[in-house]
């Protein structure tokens, strides 16, 4: 079996490109470990930045996104008891999308059957080959049966469990972790607020969120170690209520828990994301912590970077871009990385916090929502930065 | 002896403050422990904000800053082996001026005594009493004789080891050490670019500033217990080159040393900053580490509000804005010692520093550079913040 690109994992990063390369003639091969079933039902990030919207809108499966998307053209900043505004269509000229990864996923998928492209799940025994060569190799398991898939280029798209990030020899590995976790539910509550709302409260952030005008999404901080045990239903809702507050307007509205989960918090990055024939995009390469948004709209930022460079080198004869790929796309991982960390030590209650560290994070948080150009360069990158690296203010 | 308002310490803030009453017609006596030629050789910060500027100007003490002050539209950055100035004067309209403390401290003396103010130095056994009725007093011993102060109010300005903070009862105090201190030169030698360069290096941060147009002054990140004898004058070049580099017309000019010092590295708010009929103003309150040069600058800051507090006192028989002062003076002193922190953090290196944290500082610097908001965010902070709590954007 041949394609020109062998692509490794069917999670967005993956699916997208197949989706871009197609657009542009290229064939390529989706090998995904698990089942159709799973990754459509895998629940993970829910904010699209403005860049990954348009991005989905150009490779042709945003029709539902468009119409179930809830666009947020603000967030709300909860400190010191008092919550304010940031107004991003104001500040920036553009807003966020809030629309679930796996419902991302489940239009790429359909897509991607549609236009009779080939995607392949429950693949076992993944193994990368020759990687170094012109003629890059990907052996592996398809019900019981070996297969084999001759490449002009692989990219590994299989998240930060996958394989493919063991074939970059020589690689440095930036790695974070965060002394707490958050605890997430998902209510059949109406969100008391129609946008977003970051809170740090002296007992540790918390988030209210929303998946529909009917479901909220909620999360706490807790300890990294926590068992989820330990908080029934009841204990979740009167911690919100605590950290989110109840005045101005607030008011939590309750229902139903239909999910309820521990996410750990790691930043990851890994240098560099190609080594000879291979590419690496999304999680195979980089992590953030949930806070800020930045995971699947980072990988959707790796995808078309490899999109254009793939494409200059099949249509145009170029190997300049897919030399750059690293550099290019590390720069901008680096910004993500850096604001996603920002984000998340300046909302939350760190262990060894003292009333100096305290007192320091409700400055910075004043710094927010006092300056307009701090409360614009959160929205830049809240909104997400430029794709290409042409945005030095000189 | 009797006076309206009764000033511990002949520093910037004791002497302004001074100065600003006499222009209102209010009476104050200053009391220093040292000798006026001790306080008018005692080196400190040198960069002034551009509000501090124009309060010495409606002071009537800015002739000679006027003529010798040094004017800085910009500031420079390096880092990743890459000089990056920020045009103050482009992003937020105006900029610094490089003038010593001492100098301004010259300067106020000289208009103090010619307006016939009374100074005192070399003030013995000051203490402060009945700070909680209407008739404070201030008892010292002056050339051996016991000498008794009746005051309407008091002002400790008598910085950070100064007894007046102690007066003030259930304070809190929060305090952060950092795990670095500066070593830093005077040199007879001319400055080798025309504005300051903050730079963040693999080995630490340096600092290259400036007195004057022949005299530098130069700052190396250094260990907090550095013994200042293991840095004779050739190995604090040699460093100073290694970490400003020599590169992008960027070439160390070196000169006889004539000053050498470590300055340790903290930060220190004290709450409230007052208490009955006793006013805290600068170190006394507060202390925050020399990146950013805060210092002198908040003591300013406070000065200005507790001028026209006593005026509004005298004047208007208002009690509204004194009793607003801590509240007033707090949320700014908190900015600037979030600021003050946050250069400090982005530019040393800190003890555990690695890959990781090493990356996202530079990430942040990045972000400092590239993004015409966080650039205009940092000049904002660094030309000062406004006086009055105004700011906020919307």
């Amino acid at each position: 079996m041949r394609t020109q690109v062998g692509i490794v994992g069917a999670g967005p990063a993956g699916l997208l490109l197949s989706q871009l390369l197609s657009l542009q003639g290229i064939e390529s091969v989706v090998l995904e470990r698990r089942s159709r079933d799973y990754v459509e039902r895998r629940v993970r990030a829910g904010v699209l930045e403005h860049g990954t919207v348009q991005t989905l809108r150009e490779a042709g499966v945003a029709k539902r996104l468009d119409e179930e998307g809830l666009v947020h053209d603000g967030l709300n900043v909860r400190f010191a008891g008092h919550t304010h505004r940031l107004d991003l269509a104001d500040l920036v000229g553009r807003g966020v999308t809030v629309y679930g990864q796996q419902e991302v996923v489940k239009d790429l998928i359909a897509a991607r059957l549609d236009a009779g492209g080939d995607l392949r799940f429950e693949i076992a025994e993944t193994a990368l080959h020759d990687l170094d060569g012109q003629r890059p190799r990907i052996t592996f398991v398809e019900k019981d049966a070996a297969g084999e898939l001759d490449c002009d280029f692989v990219v590994g798209a299989d998240g930060f469990h996958g394989i493919s990030r063991q074939h970059v020899p020589g690689r440095t590995e930036y790695e974070h972790t965060y002394p707490y976790a958050w605890l997430g539910i998902l209510a059949d509550a109406p969100p008391a607020l129609p946008e977003v709302v970051y809170a740090r409260h002296p007992r540790g952030f918390a988030l209210h969120s929303m998946r529909s005008p009917a479901v909220a999404r909620l999360y706490l901080q807790v300890a990294p170690d926590e068992d989820l045990a330990e908080w029934p239903d009841e204990r979740i809702w009167a911690e919100l209520r605590r950290r989110l507050g109840d005045d101005e307007g607030f008011r939590l509205t309750e229902g139903t828990v239909l999910d309820k989960g521990i996410t750990p918090m790691r930043s990851f990055v890994s240098a560099p994301m190609q080594h000879g024939r291979l590419l690496l995009a999304g999680d195979a390469a980089h992590i953030v912590p949930p806070t800020g948004a930045k995971g699947m709209n980072l990988a959707v930022a790796d995808v078309r970077l490899l999109s254009r460079a793939l494409g200059a080198f099949y249509l145009g004869g170029r190997t300049d871009l897919l030399a750059a790929y690293t550099e290019t796309a590390l720069r901008r991982v680096w910004r993500a990385t850096h604001f996603s960390w920002w984000m998340t030590s300046m909302l939350h209650r760190a262990p060894d916090e003292n009333p100096f560290t305290e007192r320091l994070a409700t400055a910075q948080l004043d710094w927010v929502v006092s300056s307009r150009s701090m409360a614009t360069a959160l929205a830049e990158n809240y909104t997400g930065l430029p794709y290409e690296q042409d945005w030095s203010y000189r």
